[in-house]
């Protein structure tokens, strides 16, 4: 396996020379029937739908070409079997594993990597001991009731990913099953979710892979007085999901523990006891079982060379297509599901995260675009928010649309002879075909250019198995994007130097250090702020 | 007043030639002390902190003298005073007033405009006349319990900043008052808020300035029926917002009713009957008079030719610098305040549908950038998820900091040394030097090459009077830009293409067309992708 600069590739050449002249969606009859046949695939339980990508076979056909010169393919199968792909060669780098797919390879007797494999499961029947104990009222409150809300205290990678699947699936949600969350370092986080919260009846479950994680640790401590302040004790409430031998690993201060591994990654975890407590807590463990088999069989789907007939390796490439030789700044996810409203937030964590990067795997300057700016809302609302700068504006978005035949609740109305779930689907059609065909008028504003990029996604229902899938299907694309732009997508050093300048400037904003520290050369920037006169002590 | 293409402007072309070599942040001692007090202003109760832009005085000049040849301070003036400037000249346009500003106008004896801010007046009375009659027990439900939710029932402009602001403000809602927001055509919108509503004691505000809003309308009538099937009278329930004489203007349907006017565009409507009503039911009349007051605060330091001494026009010209000179397609706005974790979402509408446009104003197609695209999630947050990309990542991204010195609910807890709410400041002021600064290493991925352009909104606290006068700064911003960019930020033409489309495909999904109008000349791309077999019908 050998990893190669993108501007090395052969494909990419050529990729530049077509892109010189994209297909014209605007073309009379380019959008054919046969056009919408043939670029359409199938996977999981959900159809792609691309005939609105500026691509033909030509394009395609090079695209397959990157993706083999690349090894795209082999180098996924590579990092789920275990290799220690969390590196920059030559470099001090954390030179880890990267096994988030194992977590969900649980269905199979011969998993990608056994090791990890068998600890998910040992972490996931210590789940369902835990579970059974609040279900037959071994666990229950003070008064011997049962616990009805769980609070997830944790931050990126221990929030978003979890909040979204919550969010997403709060519909199958098991009767006087609830959850909330806190992340933020801002105390007005904790205040207002603590403000409408029977603590009694609350778990509360810390989550940190370190056990360091600042605005995690400062939560932990504001709920425990809040505990405390009630007259209750915070070790019969409180979990801990954390790295094994982290600060956090201290049974004795919790009601329960579980363990994540560091060969997972923060944004990559929700699949791992990092989203599976809380959402077994709402949903059950079979509906965790569920969002698990849906992600393996995508994981699984994502080993298929032909990329039309892979899912998350063909959306990656058209993301670069995009991206490198359109050369489009984002990329705009528009879940057409009111559920998926905090699913684009997991993303941005997910791909811009992993991708959001400038040195290559050996240490290089890239000399190509990395990862987009990922954004979006769901429809129909955000056609009446953003929509007009899709449509007429001087930015060109590609838009990626999420959307489901058949609502959750099913509590629908036919009004005017349509369902909402019909008129929700036609929506979501009706603006890939309008961002694709554009449409002439003889006055200027009412004129719409086309050609603006777009692809469907579609699927029967949003349900644990689909989320899973979904979910899977993105982590997928990321990791394929990464491998061919040639960069680590899976460390965050970009986050380091906010830390480190945090730290300082607290550190003088609450006066630990003395007139001489303040002065001091190694933080002349904070003395610059301070000396201007931004103080925060009022 | 003359309208100018934004490339005419003689300023234009300096600013393209001092963006050639913008000033280095990185350069040492630039991030001086006189840099920072210097670069800095204040303006109602916020500090806006922009030393961390990539200008000098010399950018500052140019961009004065672009201010004043596009007369942007006198077209702001007239717009006030109520000039039809929503059009497009020798076009079918709109050809209407721009008088949000009147709403909040009404703090003085001669308002800008006498009829609107007249208009506005008799509309709060109305409002406040409401209240008192929940207050007094006059209107009450069934049993003769007081009410304690709004829920409204909107969408973009009649949904965002309400929304938005609810959230900012929900801190200092009155005791036993909330509001729900359903504004999806997607059917679990509406299910997921009436499944855990106690619907006897909930009012319904459904608001449209058309009355045929289709999302709206829909689940104006989702709503009747759950009060139907609860044995409830919706008409003892529901009250409207909307424009006088629209579909929707029919007291007899509604237990109240208040107007909203066409000289009113959605996205700039929080201020009047659109947010006040729920908001004053959480709030009380004051704050939503405080938010007012704030605003209108805003309004009149916009109207200051000195750009130093006017914040919303300085942040518009620095915006410009930003998009049109540095060629930066996104600008993310980030709160340090969980509270505004919807305001991003709101300045999306606002911004991207108000200045995501193509035509001047005389109907020529631009011949320079518009509206960027507008994305943010909260601080610290968003530290933890895409800030890698902010530091690190090849597209780089102008960012708008908000913060605050004080919490909301001062509920705060010092751990090791520092309140969260220290914690929350630094880490923002850190991420802005950060950004600016950079840092090197020996190790290329610990390399940051800063030059990352940021600025800080900062005030005391998060409050009514604050939120209306950082919604107002904003809308004025947008004005701002509109203007110099030559374009009509007050409709959105945009928006109808994905309308028509969609009602079409809906005839088509819903059968009422027969096999011979399916196959109609005048919908081919629908046919097309009925023929592909994507079908709703399932």
């Amino acid at each position: 396996m050998e990893f190669r600069d993108f501007s090395d590739l052969s494909a990419v050449d050529q990729l530049q020379q077509l892109a010189a002249s994209p297909c014209d969606l605007t073309a009379p009859n380019l959008l054919s029937p046969e056009r919408f046949a043939g670029y359409r695939m199938s996977c999981c339980d959900f159809d792609f739908l691309y005939a609105s990508q500026r691509i033909d076979d030509n394009v395609l056909a090079v695209l397959q070409e990157l993706a083999d010169e690349a090894q795209l393919v082999e180098k996924i199968c590579s990092m789920k079997r275990g290799e220690v792909i969390n590196r920059i060669e030559g470099f001090a780098s954390e030179e880890r594993q990267v096994l988030h797919t194992a977590c969900r390879d649980i269905f199979r007797n011969q998993p990608d990597n056994q090791e990890a494999t068998a600890q998910a499961k040992q972490q996931l029947e210590l789940l369902q001991s835990f579970l059974q104990e609040l279900e037959n009222g071994r666990i229950v409150n003070h008064k011997g009731e049962p616990f009805t809300t769980m609070v997830q205290v944790g931050i990126g990678g221990s929030d978003l990913g979890p909040r979204a699947i919550f969010h997403a699936l709060s519909a199958y949600a098991r009767p006087n099953k609830t959850a909330r969350f806190i992340a933020n370092v801002d105390p007005d986080d904790a205040a207002a979710v603590l403000a409408d919260l029977d603590l009694s009846r609350t778990l509360v479950n810390v989550v940190s892979k370190s056990g360091t994680t600042l605005e995690t640790l400062t939560n932990e401590l504001l709920v425990r007085e809040a505990y405390a302040k009630d007259g209750l004790d915070p070790a019969r409430h409180i979990i801990a999901v954390t790295g094994e031998s982290s600060p956090m690993d201290d049974p004795e201060r919790y009601l329960a523990s579980f363990y994540m591994y560091d060969y997972i990654g923060g944004r990559y975890s929700a699949t791992s006891m990092v989203g599976a407590v809380t959402l077994a807590f709402v949903l059950g463990i079979d509906q965790v079982f569920d969002i698990l088999a849906g992600a393996h069989a995508m994981d699984m789907a994502a080993e298929e060379t032909n990329i039309r007939k892979n899912m998350p390796l063909l959306m990656a490439l058209i993301g670069i297509w995009n991206h490198n030789f359109l050369g489009l700044p984002t990329v705009a996810v528009l879940p057409y599901s009111q559920a998926l409203s905090r699913f684009p937030a997991h993303l941005q964590q997910c791909d811009m995260e992993s991708n959001g990067k400038s040195v290559t795997r050996q240490g290089g300057i890239v000399r190509w675009q990395t990862g987009p700016v990922v954004w979006g809302e769901p429809g129909t609302n955000g056609q009446h928010a953003f929509y007009q700068l899709l449509h007429q504006g001087t930015e060109v978005v590609p838009a990626e649309f999420i959307g489901f035949r058949n609502s959750q609740y099913r509590r629908d109305l036919k009004i005017k002879g349509s369902t909402s779930q019909q008129k929700l689907v036609a929506n979501m059609l009706a603006q890939s075909l309008a961002l694709a065909l554009g449409s002439s008028s003889d006055n200027p504003n009412k004129y719409f250019p086309g050609n603006r990029p777009s692809s469907i996604l579609l699927a029967d229902q949003l349900t644990p198995y689909n989320m899973g899938s979904l979910l899977a299907l993105y982590e997928n694309r990321i990791a394929f994007q990464g491998f061919a732009w040639n960069i680590n997508s899976f460390d965050q050093e970009g986050v380091q130097l906010g830390k480190v300048l945090a730290t300082r400037l607290l550190a003088e904003i609450i006066g630990e250090r003395g007139e001489q520290d303040v002065l001091d050369d190694d933080s002349p920037e904070i003395n610059l702020l301070l000396q201007a006169g931004i103080s925060v002590k009022k």
